[in-house]
């Protein structure tokens, strides 16, 4: 190996542990972190933050990078991984550090605030707070520049933000995705509304111990061959999963005495996400692009797979419903497989989008994605936000907001600045259904195996054709490797429309 | 305040916080980190011990220092604070970096051949680890110099190493002040074991959950005021407490389901060290010396106090033994507050230290004492150490050494280079009972306070008399101003005599 590219590897070697630090600063502060700390935990993370931006954007590392590029000598995926590292570094260094710690701080305030406005159901509250972190964000994107797609097309602002999450995926290419997706969408979710034959929701009652939910949810995270030896899994209000470090991949999940479904799907979606972090090749590579993620939409689909695909199956109810029936003892006792498989794909409109069901919570995405970008290019005012979040409400979903609180200010994101976030996770949905019909032509018998319990080779497939590549490829391009195809929203429509047609009888 | 002094306190601050991020990695290393991280957490630790180095030792750092002590402006604290300052600051600078480094690649080398050899009884196999981190330990204290006394008084090499956790404190004082102690308590041993009258042991055998110990000891907590707002108690395989950043004192126990008294002396001693965190004005005074404990022998008055002069009374187990039957139903209900009394004060010689009585604990304290300042001064060689433990060992408590894993391989201390750490165990006794006869001299019905689980009174002297002022006064002079006279070892004696005399029927 090249004695730069050896250097190069050990500076981002270090950036990562130092960021892996600030990672455990995070979890330590959702978790276990007595209240007293908070004032002190932002001291520490901002002096971490500093001090990771300072690595990540070092003239050392730039000329190490410039110099790796000239090397004739390095193999394709180390190639690859260098221009990964390109990237981040160009990204990185176009932002002054007065407006990262400008935008910083207002995240920080503005979130504050969002969390009163929403409590108290008062937008005017929050506007002049969105306001201002729309305008930083904007003044982000155009630091970052706005970019140009294959063939020489011009992009749009709204694409600079998008990048961070989904590298080099455009507005304009989701947009061509997510609008006959939304029109197909409307029309089964509008068909499954007129069905007689509705799931009996009793089992949605029940009430449990935290206890029960983890006995549960253990022997799921076990199945599904998470190593409980290099991770966690521990309650806070927000799942998450934490792949803060080699190792050490930490999930989390929300019970509730009177949800039976949430934790379940929580723990599994959180245990894909993790699958993925355990998966990557960080022994070898942590630190570089080759021992992380390719975007969001990737990741997500590793999530939604599992929780989805997996886990609403009736395949998996086979397997799971007789330790459910231990874990929960008696009052499952009466359930029965095909009526669980039922339970857990419900559909029907409802206003928040995190208790959204497998068809519906796309729309609630597109909607989001077609106010923010209008946000960004300043077609849509802030102070227009409630009035148009409200009718695209009524437009996608078919219902009347009854109030902010359960509209426009349900989410964290643009509070903090995330734009450009939400789109990725219905990318998710689509990029899993399209592996998903892949994988079940490669393990023809995955049905039976998963109704037995066995997880494995689905591990073992995605580990291999996802999770091993780190980022040597762009999601698009890992999505022709692994399915031949450009990404289309015609497998995920296929999944839906074949496990709910039988269920509502459609 | 002079901008000089404002901008050395923001300085120090700031070392502190990546210093608290240390403390949180080595917390969580030892509650909650899955195992296959420990390779990563190494790394993590390695990194942020040399930033937290490279801050406390800057050129910056040391000018601001020389700036202050020319200021004439200060107040008597602040001065006092600079003063600790350059003291800190001058050790920290007088170590080579390259030997922090092989000191800190040989202790943890040394610790893992340590476990290992104290595992197989296998001296033999850790005494090169040992000679080689005594040599670097001696190397450590020349390279601080041999202190100078009042009065001129030159001290030997072994002060140097003491200076560390006993500031200001010699070998020869200690020496002073053990010798009479250690023959008044071998004749205090002797006479408790030729008594007819022991106390009844049955309750020791008894066995309990973590759920009953854990339940019980929050209430102590409670009792005892430790602000579980601002801190947590966790379980763990060695008991320590973290007052790792503001707000944030975390306390660990451990417990054993064949021993009722371990977690609650365990629990009390490490709160007595918490109260002293929570009580130290952090807030104001974060990283400063205003805001940090005055020595290990000051922090280990105030475990001893709680555990020992506190918990140890019959006062207490008035109170507390309602509490106890509550939580540990229906075993204790035949137990009485005399025999609880009794029970907490059994005296009898044994071989291993933590878990030694009140009385003998501190004969094995002075038997390392007199071996390890032996071994820095080259009197004493290091394959000769397990017979010249034995032989003390006899001389000090009278009981023939079974094996080194009962002997000199049983603490973890020497492997890791701690030397001059031992005595502050017994400094912390003798400062705990001469503290313990004034607050009594002022809160005169504290016994009766006590009884009726009345603590307030006690942890507010403390908090005034010994937590608030941080580091202005060393801990002879904290010692003579509370208590009007330098460190003897008569209270101590005293204390031990008047609890044991009537239990024991001397």
């Amino acid at each position: 190996m090249s004695t730069h590219y050896a250097q190069l590897r050990a500076l981002q070697r270090e950036a990562a542990t130092l960021a892996s630090v600030s990672h455990l600063l995070n979890w330590d502060q959702e978790t276990y972190m007595p209240h007293a700390a908070g004032a002190g935990r932002a001291e520490q993370q901002s002096l971490m933050a500093g001090l990771v931006h300072d690595r990540k954007t070092s003239p050392q590392l730039g000329d190490l990078i410039a110099a790796c590029e000239q090397d004739g000598s390095l193999d394709a995926r180390s190639k690859a991984s260098v221009k990964e590292m390109r990237r981040d570094f160009d990204r990185e260094t176009k932002l002054p550090k007065s407006l990262v710690e400008e935008l910083s701080k207002a995240q920080s305030q503005s979130q504050e605030c969002w969390k009163v406005a929403r409590a108290k159901n008062d937008f005017a509250m929050f506007a002049p707070w969105l306001e201002k972190v729309m305008d930083l964000t904007r003044r982000k994107a155009e630091c970052y520049g706005v970019p140009t797609f294959a063939g020489g097309v011009k992009g749009e602002l709204y694409d600079a933000l998008l990048d961070e999450y989904e590298p080099g995926m455009s507005a304009r290419e989701i947009e061509s995705i997510f609008t006959p997706l939304r029109a197909r969408l409307a029309g089964l979710v509008a068909a499954v509304a007129q069905s007689k034959n509705k799931p009996d929701r009793g089992v949605l009652g029940l009430k449990f111990s935290q206890e029960q939910h983890a006995a549960f949810c253990h022997k799921v995270l076990e199945a599904m061959q998470f190593d409980l030896g290099a991770g966690r899994l521990d309650v806070t209000t927000h799942p998450f999963c934490s792949g803060l470090a080699p190792g050490d991949t930490r999930l989390t999940f929300r019970w509730k005495t009177d949800s039976f479904l949430e934790p379940l799907y929580g723990v599994m979606h959180e245990a894909g996400h993790g699958l993925y972090e355990q998966g990557l090749p960080k022994g070898d590579h942590f630190g570089e692009p080759l021992g992380e993620a390719v975007s969001l939409g990737i990741h997500e689909s590793q999530s939604r797979m599992w929780e989805n695909f997996v886990g609403r199956s009736g395949a998996f109810w086979t397997w799971a419903l007789p330790h459910a029936k231990k874990a929960y003892a008696p009052a499952l006792d009466s359930w029965t497989i095909d009526t669980m498989f039922r339970v857990a794909n419900i559909v029907q409109p409802s206003f928040i989008r995190v208790e959204a069901d497998e068809a519906t919570y796309n729309l609630h995405v597109m909607l989001r994605f077609a106010i923010e970008r209008a946000l960004i290019s300043k077609e849509l005012a802030v102070k227009d936000l409630p009035s148009v979040w409200n009718s695209t409400f009524k437009d996608f979903l078919g219902l009347d907001v009854p109030d902010d609180r359960r509209g426009c200010l349900q989410d964290v994101h643009w509070s903090f600045g995330l734009v450009g976030y939400f789109p990725t996770y219905t990318l998710g949905n689509l990029y899993a259904a399209q592996m998903w019909e892949k994988i079940n032509s490669q393990i023809t018998d995955l049905d039976d195996q998963m109704a037995r319990g066995q997880f494995g080779a689905l591990k073992h497939w995605l580990n291999q054709n996802v999770h091993a590549h780190g980022r040597q490829f762009s999601a698009s391009e890992l999505c022709k490797k692994i399915t031949g195809k450009p990404l289309s929203a015609d497998p995920l429509l296929r999944h839906l429309e074949s496990k709910l047609k039988p269920i509502y009888g459609l």
